[in-house]
């Protein structure tokens, strides 16, 4: 029973050397496998529109940290996450390093040097800044912490307004509140039905004038329309996305050349693809051995 | 006795404000001055030639961090940097973000963006760069304590080998070793006869293939024409700096659009001019009191 891999070439080079060391089979392309029946486990970031080509497949594992955009799963099949030590640190330092980005005006110093410009803006201290994170989770918490240490003013909103240690946490109740007194906003929600569009033009307009965004959570979330509106207006003085609508962002969007606006190609979670090879390596060991699944989701929550 | 100050006319609007607000005066240009002999102070980043014309100055007050680019002073002149709280962090926060976005590959995803190009490349997370930083004065030893919390791998070089704690450090007779072992070289040295022109292309010699270079020290110390062969040869990665030499560097220089460099125009410190203003306010009133002076150089050791 073998894992089969569909993703792209680098991470499929690693992932066969980690294999081939271990013993375990691995297939890197649908055209490659010779007996579906021996499909275990299916690794990918969007499954092929009909698995029912391997009758004996158990998990489906996620390449990436999410897996929302997973179809619905056929019984029996086990949905998991890429659960890799050190992947919310990673996303973490993306969002410290995005928040930075903005409070040191980075979309416009990256401007004038492409004409050659020597000029500088004052920067208010970090502590001027009062960040505000949505979705107060494992890479919420850690955001939270390690912005707080620089000295930004950080709370969080979150569904169940859980206590937070060092931060004040909001609730859906208080969600206005929030973006008020929000002049950076962190956007590190799950997405579900609940959260999908919820960035959009109303809630633009209850954050102070001039404040920035930081999107990290999925493209969905996000209007984009919306957002360049915002940046338009000025109502968004500046905004640094990692997830995009839609995704992948295509040649000639207007995102890509906004001058208020970067773009990362999802790569918040981007690890190294040793450590992911060595995770599906226990998966197929567990399914072997019908030990519990390390990074199995539970789907009735949603995320 | 007042003050003069020589600046921008942001900062210049700023400290009016305060000096007015406080009663004390302030005069904004050499051309405003009507009685030279009431200049107790002069404010500004590279003084007028000739400080002769004002017999009564007692202090020479940098609106920088730095007083390096100051010349050597009439005696009875106190050499003073502007202390102002936070004015580190600052530039610990700059370093932070400079490390991250070079080891999130920003250089590349910037001309990626600029195409309009959506394609990932595989990161290796924190734990796997060895930052190097040179200078563990105050700053070097905030920034060690900054990246080694997102999981940097950091050691330190100074002119003691003075131990700091959670971070191995080198003395001068061990610098080979120290860039040997260094991915991420972090240059937060003062500019000094020892200093000057030290990044240069035998010093990059001794540095891993493919390290990265953050420069936050002084202009003087970088040989950028080593900088570019280093660059250009694949020794170094990609570099971010936030000085340069000369400064400000002019439109056209080859550095401005280097495909992996990223040059900010020396906004490491750039601190609101408020907290600056406070300072001069305080400098001024110690020298009418004859009180110890806030922040002034020991004009000996050098930095
Ligand atoms: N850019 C990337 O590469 C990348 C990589 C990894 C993850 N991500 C994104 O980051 C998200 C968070 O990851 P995580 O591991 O921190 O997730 P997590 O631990 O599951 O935390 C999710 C947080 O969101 C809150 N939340 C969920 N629905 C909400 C709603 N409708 N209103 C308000 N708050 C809501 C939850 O509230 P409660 O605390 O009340 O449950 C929780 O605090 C992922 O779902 C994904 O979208 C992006
Ligand atoms: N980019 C910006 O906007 C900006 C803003 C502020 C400062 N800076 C730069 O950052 C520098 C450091 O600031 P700081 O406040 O941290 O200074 P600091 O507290 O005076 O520390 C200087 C450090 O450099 C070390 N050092 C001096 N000469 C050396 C040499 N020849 N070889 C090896 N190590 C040497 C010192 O070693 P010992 O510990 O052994 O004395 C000390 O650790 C400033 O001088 C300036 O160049 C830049």
């Amino acid at each position: 029973m073998g894992l089969l891999l569909l993703t792209n070439e680098a991470r499929a080079k690693t992932w066969k050397r980690v294999f081939d060391d271990a013993g375990e089979e691995i297939i890197l392309s649908e055209a490659a496998v010779s007996n579906p029946a021996a499909v275990s486990c299916l690794a990918c970031w969007v499954p092929p529109a009909d698995l029912s080509v391997y009758p004996n497949l158990k998990a489906l594992l996620s390449t990436g940290a999410g897996v929302d955009q997973m179809p619905p799963l056929p019984e029996g099949v086990a949905l998991v996450r890429c659960d890799v030590a050190g992947i919310s640190e990673m996303v973490r330092d993306w969002v410290l390093m995005a928040v930075l980005m903005l409070q040191r005006q980075m979309p416009l110093y990256l401007q004038q040097a492409r004409a050659g410009q020597w000029e500088t803006h004052l920067t208010r201290s970090a502590s001027a800044f009062r960040v505000g994170i949505m979705g107060m989770g494992r890479i919420g918490q850690l955001a939270a912490r390690a912005l707080g240490a620089c000295g930004f003013d950080v709370a969080g909103y979150s569904r169940s307004g859980r206590p937070v240690e060092g931060c004040e946490i909001y609730g859906p109740d208080r969600l206005a509140a929030f973006l008020g007194r929000t002049d950076i906003l962190v956007c590190l929600l799950p997405l579900t039905a609940e959260t999908r569009g919820m960035l959009n033009a109303d809630l633009f307009a209850q954050l102070p004038d001039g404040a920035m965004l930081v999107h990290a959570g999925r493209g969905a979330q996000l209007d984009m329309a919306a957002l360049r509106g915002a940046l338009d207006s000025g109502r968004l003085a500046s905004a640094m996305i990692d997830v995009t609508d839609p995704e992948p962002l295509p040649e000639g969007h207007w995102a890509w050349t906004h001058p208020q606006l970067i773009v990362t190609p999802h790569i918040g979670a981007e690890t190294d693809a040793e450590a992911g090879a060595q995770h599906a390596l226990e998966v197929v060991r567990a399914l072997r051995a019908g030990a519990p699944i390390p990074g199995q989701v539970d789907r009735d929550a949603g995320y």
